[in-house]
């Protein structure tokens, strides 16, 4: 055997699990950046398929490189026939992450990846037809509707939610979408990431890493944060009630999704952008309620616990605000964070080495079967 | 951020992940248990669904519950009609790993895992059902044939070789069937496994930890070498014919499928079980090509290399000898593994910490975004 070291523990917390180029977190305390770029600027001045082009192209796009890559990516939006079977066939109480996952899982078999130079366009692919996947589901299950998944929107943010709604979205919506999208994108070696990659270690196809990356993301220890997040403001009927119930919430020692983070220290730099758009599409919808509770909450856990609103916490008034049904906020997560999952795996192949750590043994002794019937 | 700090480089060898109570491998440079009994034996003496009751309830049965198990597990064949309807779905050309990936995520919607109490029955019913996921849908899409998939036989050995040849299996294979199927059960921090509990450690469901070790395990560094020893045993018409090849893709530096192993150094305990079946298997069929072929490949790789055969190298022979075709190698393995995975996912959570390791920064230093007209 190998000899083994043990460092930090459960969980390889601050351990170095392999090299990346595409992403930095809290690299001084705070920030991220992607291949450099910081995602606020990034947030401020790009459309999400710039950065979906960043991170699976090595670079910006140029205005020409832009426009046909949209074009390409909205060549890509209608669903295989058996494809559309399968969703029909997932029961309208299913968990929205296990659909996509199989809806993942399904396409590989229909448009496997046989060699690995196909692995831009197999990404492009799933890119272009998650939104799809969730929404035709969502919609055939819900409302008994055979959607038409193809739409002439020029960004992923739009085409998302054309197909939700069922009809163009206004231009703060899209606007929102995109900056969206731009933040969940990538993370370094995150959980559901660290899953792909592995998977990838092996040399399996792009479809089994995302799949995985996707059943991690699921997780609601990852994932599901946005999630619990809307659930938990929606209990509250005004910022004093939702000061009041806070309080004893920490009181009693309960977990408050949305806030901290495993490598952020001080704040996460993603809070400050979708907050913002929180408050701009508050004052569209005339809201007095859901953006003050949530401003109420979030000064109520500095002040008491020094703790601070994650990338999830506003996410979940923002989505709320435009209409997207909160068991849908991880699957969007998703429609993003593909690009980086995609582009892990894409360095994960370059520079190989099968992922195959030790375990410290905690068991039984060598010992004799014994005669079943002396068990 | 945290401090990192680099151990022994790519692929976490040698780096301890975690802890586990199930099995040792090459503690002293070569042998494996599974809680504590040796392979060896327990592949002599036990039926693997003893061995699979040892590692998802954490003790060989008594008679009475081995009785009980058999039971339980033969009442839960029948596949659900939207499971058929998705298998029907898939490709005949589809990679089989695929398909019982996609079907046990497919299983997940239909039967999802909402409370960790279920997690053992969950597992039984993906351990009764994954014979009959991959059996359907090969029957299927090979003969047209819409085959029933509860059969009374009493081991899980038996009832794959009876999905698949429709017929109750011989009493040799049978047993060469549940010698293969303990001997795959469970290895540790293999990538799959730890894939299934990277995956687990964000707290996601049952079906989605095994979906991504499916898709973990289809990579051909990984699950395939049983199936690519088989297509490279096929090419070769004699021993002499054989050697002579070898030497030449020996020279050619070509990589030899079924040989060493990332923690074994010496040999796998698990080759010098399965080749005395394979041994068998041939001289009831008659064989005087395949099996002394194989033979002389393992001579030549340790006389030349000083390389041993792994677990994979006689199933080969021993799995085309029993009348299987060679892309449902890997799928038996998976039948199997389930085992393994699911008590390591059992483990990761009842001892849990978010598996998020730290990456070494490659990349670029940080950037302004330029306009795009400036790109």
């Amino acid at each position: 055997m190998t000899t083994t070291k043990q460092l930090s523990g459960a969980g390889l917390r601050g351990q170095v699990a392999g090299k990346t180029a595409l992403s930095t977190v809290g690299k001084s305390g705070s920030g991220l950046t992607y291949r450099g770029y910081d995602i606020s600027e990034l947030a401020e001045k790009c459309l999400f398929e710039e950065v979906a082009y960043l991170l699976l192209y090595d670079d910006l796009p140029t205005q020409s490189e832009l426009a046909a890559y949209q074009d390409k990516l909205r060549g890509l939006r209608a669903l295989p026939d058996a494809l559309k079977t399968v969703l029909e066939n997932v029961p309208a109480d299913a968990h929205p992450m296990d659909v996509l996952r199989t809806g993942c899982s399904m396409l590989g078999n229909l448009e496997t990846e046989t060699d690995f130079s196909q692995q831009q366009d197999k990404t492009d692919r799933m890119l272009a037809l998650f939104p799809a996947i969730i929404t035709y589901w969502y919609r055939y299950s819900t409302d008994g509707v055979r959607i038409d998944t193809q739409t002439d929107e020029a960004t992923i943010g739009g085409h998302f939610l054309h197909l939700l709604h069922g009809k163009a979205p206004s231009a703060l919506h899209e606007k929102v979408m995109n900056v969206s999208l731009i933040l969940y994108a990538e993370h370094e070696f995150n959980a559901s990431t660290f899953n792909a990659r592995v998977c990838a270690s092996t040399l399996s196809d792009i479809h089994s890493c995302i799949t995985g990356a996707i059943g991690t993301l699921r997780g609601h220890l990852h994932g599901g944060a946005n999630e619990a997040a809307m659930a938990m403001l929606e209990r509250f009927d005004s910022p004093e009630h939702a000061e009041d119930s806070l309080l004893t919430m920490l009181d009693n020692k309960e977990k408050i999704m949305g806030f901290g983070h495993a490598i952020y220290r001080d704040s996460d730099p993603r809070n400050v952008v979708i907050k913002q758009w929180a408050e701009k599409l508050a004052a569209e919808v005339n809201d007095d309620s859901l953006y003050p509770i949530s401003v109420r909450v979030e000064d109520v856990m500095w002040r008491e616990k020094k703790m601070f609103a994650n990338a999830d916490f506003f996410h979940a008034s923002a989505y709320h605000f435009m209409g997207i049904p909160t068991q849908l906020f991880t699957p969007i997560f998703v429609c993003s964070r593909v690009t980086g999952w995609a582009a892990h795996v894409f360095e994960q192949r370059a520079d190989n080495r099968i992922i195959r750590p030790s375990a410290d043994y905690i068991g039984e002794d060598a010992r004799s079967v014994p005669e079943i019937r002396a068990r």
